[in-house]
Formats: C-alpha cells, sequence, structure tokens
C-alpha cells in the first residue's frame, strides 16, 4: 500500500463535496449521494485504491448517465422473516442499497441474535468491508458479499463462467484494529490489473491465465478473453477451494436472492449482494469474547518471523492504521490519470473545480 | 480419489458394526456410537479418507481410552436466542455435539429463517461435510466450521500460531448431486500429508514450508517444527486470504463460543464449532432459487476446458457420485495398516473380527 511519488494527495473533504456534487448532477438524492461518496472514500482511505474514488467517474457516473443504474430506487422487501430478508434494490446504486439492508440485517440481529438480507437487482456496492464494519459499533459480527464481473475461469476450465466475487467479514477484537477480512475469491481482484496496468507493471505468473491456458503477465492482455485465476491457483495448490468458496458466494447472493449469480447477470453492471450480522453477545459475554480474542492475536503476533518480517498484521490492521493516518492528514492519495478524468467530468457537468494537490 | 490396489474393499455394513461394538466397549451410549460410526463411514463413502474410519482407533478409542474425551458427556446451552446458541459439549465425542448442535440450528432457522450454534468444549468432529449436508432435506443451506490442530504458519511466520480450521457449506441445487464444500483453509488438510506418508509419495512444494521456511516435500518431515501453508501459499499468491479465512473460523467458534480460538485449545485434542442453517424459502421461493443455480451449473459445465479435462465438476459432485457408487456396491476401501490395527484392536477389547476383504 505505498504511494507512488507521483499520486498527488486530494483533500477527502473536498474529494466528498466534489463526488456528492457528481451525483446530484446525475440525479442521485442527496442521502444517496452522501452515502456513496463516504463509501469511496473510506476505500481510499484504508488503501484500497482498486475500489475508491477512482471508479466514481468511470463506474457509476457513466452508468447513471446512460441509463444502466436507476437514481432513485425504490427499495422493496420481497420476503421479510425475523432473521431474514431480501431486498430487491430496483437496480439503484449499490452503495445505497448494501447500507439499507446491513442496517436491516443489524436491527434483526438485535431482536433474534443474527440477521440476514439477500440483494438482487443491485450494481456494484464498492469494497464490501464498508459493510461488515457496520456491525462493529453494534458488538457484532458483520459480513458482506457480492457478485463480481464475470471474469473468472473454474480449475480446468479457459473461459468466464465465474464472477470476481467477493467475501467480507469483520468482527471486533481486544484491540484498536477490528478484523476485517476483505477478499475477491480469486488469487487477486481485476483492480489489482487495473492499478498494475495505470502503473505500467506486469503481474506476477499465478493471477490469470490466457484464452489458451498460459501464464498471463502483462496486465492489459487481460481483456477480451483471458481469465483470472480461483484463489488457490491450480488444482494441486487448492484451487477448488476458491472455485468453491466463489459459488457460495454466489449461492449467498444471486441464487438466494432469486435475482441470478454471477454466471447470469450482465456482467460487471448488475449485482446481487448478502449482509449477515451476528450479535456476539447472543452467545457469549462480550468479555470472554474478547479475552478469546486477544490470547489469539497475541499468539499470532508471537510466532517466529521470516528474515525481514517485523510483525505479523492481522487482517485488518494495517488498513486500520493507514486510515488513522489518512484520516489525520485530511488528505488521500489520487492517481493523476484519475484525478484528471475527475477534471474533465467537473467540466462537462459543470462542476467548480477545486481538487488540487495539498489543498 | 483413487483406490490404490492393495486397500482392500471391506463391508459397510461389518465396519458401521465394528465401530459401534469398540466405542460401546468404550462407555458410549448407542445413540453417539451409532451417530459417530455413520459419520465416519459417510467420509469413506465420499472418498475423503482422510476423515473416516482410519482415524476410528487412533484418534478417537484412544482417547475415550486415556480420559482425553468424555464418552457420556451432558450437553448444555450456554445461551439459547431465537436464532443463536451457544453448546457446551462437555468434552464429549464431537459427531455427537456437531449433530446436536446443527439439528438445534435447523430447528431454529424452521422459526426465523437462520439458526447459528456455537459449541465449545469438544473435540475433533471428522469431516465438517456431513453437519452442513444435515442441511440439504430440510431445503436449506448448511454451514458447518470447527478449529483445526494448531499446525499453520501465518503468512511471514514460521511457527505454528493457528489451526487446521475447516469449513463446510452444503446447498441444494437444481441437479441430482447437492453444491458441498469441504474444505481447510490451509493449502491442505493434514490428512493429505498422512495419506502421502502411508503411501510413501513426496507432496508438493506449496503445501508446507520448514522451521527455516524452506518448501518441504517428504511428509514424514512435518513433526515436530514444520508448518503448514494457509491457503494462498505465498503472499503475492493470497496467502492472506487463507489466513483471513482461518481466523474468520477461529472467531466463530472459539471465540464466539468463549472456549478459546485454535490458538489457545490443546492443540488436535480438543476443539470448537459452529453450525449454521438458511431456510431457503426464508428468502425466495424455492423454484427460483433451483431455477438460478440451475443456470450457473450449466455455465460452469459449458466452459471451454483445459486438454485432458472431460467435465468440469461442481464441489461435492464427484463425492456424490463415489458415495452412490460405494453405496451400491455396499464396500469401501481400507488401507492394510488401518486395518491391521483394527485387528489389533479387536483382541484388546474382545470384538469378534470379521473384517476380511470382499466378506
Amino acid at each position: 500500500m505505498s504511494v507512488p511519488a507521483d499520486e498527488p494527495l486530494i483533500s477527502t473533504t473536498k474529494l466528498l463535496a466534489f463526488a456528492e456534487t457528481m451525483l446530484a448532477k446525475l440525479d442521485v438524492p442527496q442521502e444517496h449521494a452522501a452515502l456513496t461518496s463516504r463509501i469511496l472514500l473510506e476505500a481510499d482511505l484504508r488503501g484500497v485504491a482498486s475500489h475508491g474514488m477512482a471508479h466514481l467517474v468511470d463506474f457509476y457516473v457513466r452508468r447513471l448517465q446512460n441509463g444502466k443504474i436507476n437514481p432513485r430506487p425504490e427499495f422493496n422487501l420481497d420476503s421479510d422473516q425475523p432473521s431474514a430478508a431480501t431486498l430487491n434494490a430496483d437496480n439503484g446504486l449499490g452503495f445505497a442499497a448494501g447500507h439499507h439492508a446491513m442496517s436491516l440485517a443489524i436491527e434483526k440481529a438485535q431482536t433474534t441474535g443474527i440477521g440476514w438480507v439477500s440483494v438482487g437487482n443491485s450494481t456494484h456496492y464498492g469494497a464490501g468491508a464498508y459493510y461488515a464494519m457496520m456491525a462493529l459499533e453494534h458488538d457484532m459480527i458483520g459480513f458482506s458479499m457480492s457478485t463480481g464481473g464475470r471474469l473468472v475461469a473454474p480449475p480446468g476450465g479457459l473461459g468466464r463462467a465465474i464472477g470476481l466475487n467477493v467475501l467480507s467479514v469483520a468482527a471486533p477484537t481486544s484491540r484498536e484494529f477490528p478484523y476485517v477480512l476483505d477478499m475477491a475469491t480469486s488469487v487477486v481482484a481485476a483492480g489489482k490489473l487495473e492499478i498494475a496496468g495505470r502503473r505500467g507493471e506486469s503481474i506476477p505468473e499465478g493471477w490469470a491465465q490466457t484464452a489458451a491456458g498460459e501464464p498471463l503477465t502483462d496486465p492489459a492482455k487481460l481483456h477480451p478473453d483471458s481469465t483470472l485465476l480461483p484463489l488457490g491457483g491450480t488444482p494441486v495448490l487448492g484451487a477448488f477451494k476458491g472455485f468453491g468458496l466463489t459459488i457460495m458466494v454466489d449461492i449467498l447472493t444471486g441464487a438466494l436472492s432469486g435475482f441470478g449469480t454471477s454466471a447470469e447477470i450482465d456482467s460487471g453492471l448488475t449485482a446481487a449482494h448478502c449482509f449477515g450480522a451476528m450479535r456476539i453477545e447472543a452467545f457469549q459475554p462480550l468479555a470472554d469474547y474478547k479475552e478469546r480474542m486477544e490470547h489469539m492475536i497475541a499468539a499470532i503476533k508471537d510466532t517466529p518471523k521470516r528474515e525481514g518480517v517485523d510483525e505479523i498484521m492481522i487482517p485488518g490492521e494495517p488498513e486500520h492504521a493507514l486510515a488513522e493516518e489518512r484520516r489525520a492528514d485530511g488528505r488521500v492519495p489520487v492517481h493523476p490519470r484519475v484525478l484528471a478524468g475527475f477534471k474533465e467530468a467537473a467540466e462537462e457537468f459543470d462542476i467548480p473545480w477545486d481538487l488540487e494537490e495539498g489543498s
């Protein structure tokens, strides 16, 4: 998560205002525009540039503009049980649907111990960690999953059959940072190839393959017919596990919501999600839970290390540290190419331009 | 899952009777003895020899014998909410605790849509798939997770900090076979090394490392200080994901139950689990769910294949086919060394010996 020297640091306040203004120009109501901007910025604060503001214009604004995303969705519950529900997101912004559905899961967990909400007819929701992390302030464990674009080959396959599905889990710990797992069920997410492409870097063998099944190392050659590999990479190193996890996400999102898995939905445009919350005190006193967590974290950090490794970090720990630092600084790095896209869009939508470095 | 020619085929009826009789000799009540034997045999039927009858004597009988497992546990609910519960398994056989807890999760899901039960103070429960699959006949999606022996190094680490934790998910499909994911969150489970060891085979690079961090390829050298690697293997190929999944299982089992994660519990002897059930019709009509599943399965099977790959199989599909075949045949393969151990134990416990090939 090092920041290349050529990425200017931009004020988070101004970025938020810019994104909100931009979305409002596309007829997105203020509440949804604010949520979307906040969730995108949180990804940048946590160093997840692949799911942050970089996509504001090309993913969301362009799709709102060409009618692929409904700016004013009406959310409807197709099913509503004490611990379970299914939300039809009316093809609105995934951020608004995700926030709404996760809030409902948390509400159900307050009553019964667990809440689980599947969401269909939605669109790309950014980084899944945000929704899972909504559970933390309620002393709950949070889950968030989503279908992703159909770019992954099953083990033994050479074509695009399954999605870049994602799985996020967040849980309180005994320390300042929460545990946060935020992963694509492929070896890497497509965003990593985009970033390597923007930086002109090659990618390691094992991330992707050509249509003929040869290793792909030039990120620019992903399209149109190369594929990403499921976590594990090759069958002997566990690709059936990554494949199985990808299907698990598809089942809990696209099949359970009834709106279609990544094999079926319009690749990368529409999406199905699910959100879950488990109230820790429905299982065990919070203090006991935290004692067990502390023991685990201490044991992991006490492990003998490889040369050159200073500290073993818990998933979510480095992102938390970076977010604290960037929040204090009030700025996040934005790639010059992304900033240029913002400037063009500002002109197009007649938005005053004030996103300059350090301002 | 090919069967080496030197593994005799033994009658499933006789194996079941043998295991039940053996467990009864160790003071295990009939119901628990029958459940344990059935769950072990199901693993053998599905070709998961690493978690089947092979462990009857060395894992379970020996631990009952030396007081490490309580033959007559009293299960107690530490917490019981509409959708959530925590079971204290009283150090009984994990099979009995698992069956009891999964049944409770299914019962809760009938009422609220979801049930989730964490279990502490338990012992090794065999193959997790059995419990997750209990959900299938109720048209539910099933989950089962467990801590495993502390044998895995975190990314960047060289010591045993985390468990061979396992995650199982089962879901109905549109086809005859169910979707069943049954995975260790490491590249491979320890059972794969045991089997390679019994067969005198080496293991691929990427499964395990020596205490110095070099690749380990001789399975006999796992103990005392080598380690297995989390799924992904190396950081660049996603080891942080396997590591994060391992911790997720620890949180949902050992921390949520309050009885301790794999970092803390007596490695490989005691265990914490969790079990979940989601009623599909609490989210969506079953027919709609199955339609989405059929679309997904068809798309995966239609993918262009690598040379030499006849068919892309869904997780659980090959195990289902093998189990059908073996159920019809009424026999499963048992390694001669395992059979010899059975014979010795039969003499020790004064059990009539009738486990001969083909009988």
